[in-house]
């Protein structure tokens, strides 16, 4: 008998990346969109067409998961700051379009299910994960389950308040963890650092293209240069002081560090474990690592939605 | 029969509450000790000494709880940052020296087990409780019960970091939000006003004393004191960004507030209720309220877990 297969969709702030996945967790096909900007309508329009090329490959796909940077509650984006899904039946409007069962949960929900399943927190009881990217996604692990709160929302590690009289947040805070610690916070040090040091590497880049990404300040920070490196680095400073409160509210065992931002390694990651280990409560235990499947864990989390719904 | 009787104590930071209790909670005797810079030999014998005194009320008592401001790991004091007892076999201590069962916990989870089981956070699935005394203590209830993590030292709400370069901790960390919101900062943010306006009310009494009390400021504040009313209201905003926090993270559906200086009231809680309701992810949904059993829920807490255990 040939293994099942479901498709899984990891819907991102600005890209979606979706697989036909089988039930030993191989992908046999993938597909990418981009979409900063589109509108609701459109958003959920490339959705539908990106499910339905895969599924021109894989007919046999039983259902879909989603993963969807949203409060999610019982299939529905409550409210959603990176995508505009404020209020949207998600769920029933893709059963409705892709005539397959859907699961929708949260993006790092999803995430952070594929990494305690197989991935980084195998093993693990409690886990926690920090989805790094345009924003800060996050996802717990309580007791072994996906813990979600008393109406589908909890998880939402980049929305901790780091800095009480801190910037605003897209969301309506102020301060929070996302602003100061996501990819896109990378690409605001490095754009300080460019503009306090115009004749440094960051600052002729700056002058070039008007603009420097998180990416691109990794890359440099990687390849030596140190005012790039300093740039991550206090970024991962930034980090450890969510460690910190995550440690000492929910005593994890890992800290699972996913997104494109994890791409700066341990350059990221060792500035936040120092902080995690001096400024935490009790004898340093919780272990942080980057993701066992990169940018993959939040597709494959949504496909194991629908393999568990399958099965 | 009579009911059942048990002996539970609140070991806070500055003072210990114990009680004799019996099984439909009612207090018979209470004794109150104070002990600020006994060392941890010192401390001990005022625990065991007030145990005695309430023994000798209730020689029937069966058992003893107690709640202790520590990071507790199967009965072990790992660490405390308000009292000297880090790395502190406290429950064989207490068991050697009473000839009792013994039960140990934190100070805010037996609070919390409290005020879930019979008081404000009665009828919830999921609650938080934050303690704002000389610190802040907290605890969870997730799922229905209380919610210790991997190693026991989950809930520790008053060590999120709300201030990623705030002053120093006493925990080791960096801007804590027990610096920023405890009764300790009320008592804080009056000694700064009182020094910002030397002729006010607050000014006079730190004149004449030295120092000012957040009790002091509070009751200045009921009393129509303009200056002491915004100090504690600038105190129950920062309040409100750890309750950001914990919605966003946890999404309980109620965070019960006990300590001292929730004598304050609304004029602390109201600030705090605006703070999360308009910064928080999603729709307003999570209660603010006072703890029901006041300054007795460690207590109350305490006496459940002997009780308990003695069932």
């Amino acid at each position: 008998m040939p293994p099942k297969r479901v498709i899984g969709v990891d819907a991102g702030g600005t890209k979606l990346l979706g697989g036909v996945v089988d039930d030993r967790l191989v992908v046999h096909n993938r597909v990418h969109r981009l979409w900063r900007g589109a509108d609701r309508e459109e958003t959920l329009r490339i959705v539908v067409e990106a499910v339905e090329e895969l599924r021109a490959a894989a007919p046999d796909a039983a259902a879909a998961g989603f993963g969807i940077p949203s409060l999610v509650s019982g299939g529905r984006s409550v409210a959603s700051v990176h995508l505009p899904l404020d209020d949207v039946p998600f769920g029933d409007l893709m059963a409705e379009r892709l005539g397959i069962p859907v699961l929708v949960d949260n993006d790092v929900n999803a995430a952070v299910l594929a990494e305690h399943r197989f991935g980084a927190a195998h093993g693990t009881s409690h886990a926690v994960m920090f989805a790094l990217g345009t924003g800060i996604g996050g996802g717990l692990i309580l007791d072994g389950r996906v813990y979600r709160g008393a109406t589908g929302a909890a998880g939402e590690l980049g929305h901790t308040v780091v800095d009480v009289d801190g910037p605003p947040c897209p969301c309506g805070g102020r301060g929070c963890l996302e602003v100061l610690a996501s990819g896109t916070a990378i690409g605001i040090a490095g754009t300080e650092a460019a503009r306090a040091h115009p004749r440094s590497a960051l600052g002729k880049r700056l002058e070039d293209d008007g603009a420097i990404r998180g990416s691109f300040v990794t890359e440099l920070a990687h390849a030596g240069d140190e005012l790039a490196r300093e740039a991550v680095c206090s970024v991962g400073r930034r980090l450890g002081a969510g460690l910190v409160s995550v440690l000492n509210v929910l005593d994890p065992e890992v800290a699972v560090i996913g997104g494109g931002a994890v791409a700066a390694g341990d350059m990221l990651l060792d500035p936040a474990r120092e902080v995690l280990d001096t400024q935490g409560l009790g004898p340093p235990r919780m272990r942080v690592v980057p993701a066992h499947f990169g940018s993959e864990s939040g597709m494959l989390g949504a496909a194991l939605l629908a393999l568990d719904a399958a099965a």
